[in-house]
């Protein structure tokens, strides 16, 4: 039964992509997967529960990696380089992720808002917070607020990947592939990098 | 009767600040205003015309300052803080904006998505661009990708005043004040300086 679960998740994630918005019923899963929409209620209980499900099959597994790289042994410019490419990568494959944790957030008890912070974006904060602190430490880095460097950070990285609507009409780009990717990637990496270094790089 | 259709836009939009979500129903405006929703109807025809109507009101004015300042004699450096600080007046006042042309864009006709970026994206974008080139013009500005600097501007303008429960729940603070506000954009206007400018101001 754990095919079912996945398949679930896979179908709901590419009707999210595909439609540029989280407002997906049980029967366009349904419809989607080729599974009975009584199946998605066994499975996961209610939409809302879904919705965390695929959360955390989409976000959970970087926070291992985000916590290796604090820890890891390596100068605090080269910690944020990789962060920021991190951070893009998973709004590239998952790009209505903030999107998704805002409904959840709004249409769950705020018990379910308190966790999502807890789960996603505290460790987040913590993490750049410790890259930051590291930087000042070492004095590659000036001294920037934490908490708007990840509202900052976040924005810059996400906006690309959801304002699909935008970069059709205004700039005559259809699909985001891995060229482009690469690219906005680069650009903002060098944005966050100039905005903390003492001295910018060459 | 215009005092009607102005109180329906004020009720929608706090509404969606009061709810931080676009998603709004006739019965809610109807409730929130004291104007019977067959009204609303008469007023705006259909909820994407009034939600149409909304943006209009909230962005319209913008862009003939925007063009001003465009052909202002003013440094681009100057002229780039300035339009850094509007964009960010505006997310505060209008926070649901992108999530509104997003939900337009999605509901609606195509047509209605290229009239919105017509409207709103590509002037902007336009903007922005032309104050690059001044910049790189006067030897002040590095060249970087407008359509890279237009999506991270407009990401890390937005993203505080749309991360509500992020910044309730991951730091504690319920309300955004006007301090807090001009704290964020000075962090920003920072931020995008730093990545544009050849040599860092003091």
């Amino acid at each position: 039964m754990a095919g079912t679960a996945d398949r679930l998740l896979d179908a709901t994630s590419a009707l999210m992509i595909d439609r540029n918005s989280v407002d997906i019923s049980f029967s366009d899963i349904a419809a989607k997967s080729g599974v009975n929409a009584a199946l998605i209620r066994y499975h996961f209980g209610s939409k809302n529960g879904m919705f965390m499900a695929l959360l955390e099959r989409d976000a959970g597994g970087t926070f291992d990696e985000l916590e290796q790289l604090i820890r890891a042994d390596m100068g605090a410019a080269q910690k944020l380089r990789h962060h920021v490419h991190g951070i893009i990568k998973v709004y590239f494959r998952f790009p209505y992720m903030n999107r998704l944790a805002a409904a959840l957030a709004i249409d769950a008890d705020s018990e379910t808002a308190r966790f999502l912070s807890e789960r996603f974006t505290r460790p987040l904060a913590a993490a750049q917070r410790a890259i930051l602190e590291q930087g000042v430490a070492e004095g590659v880095f000036r001294p920037v607020d934490p908490m708007f460097f990840h509202f900052s950070l976040i924005g810059a990285c996400e906006h690309l990947f959801v304002a699909r609507h935008s970069l059709h009409y205004a700039f005559g780009i259809d699909e985001i592939d891995d060229a482009l990717r690469r690219g906005y990637a680069g650009h903002v990496t060098d944005m966050l990098m100039r905005s903390v270094l003492m001295v910018p790089e060459r």
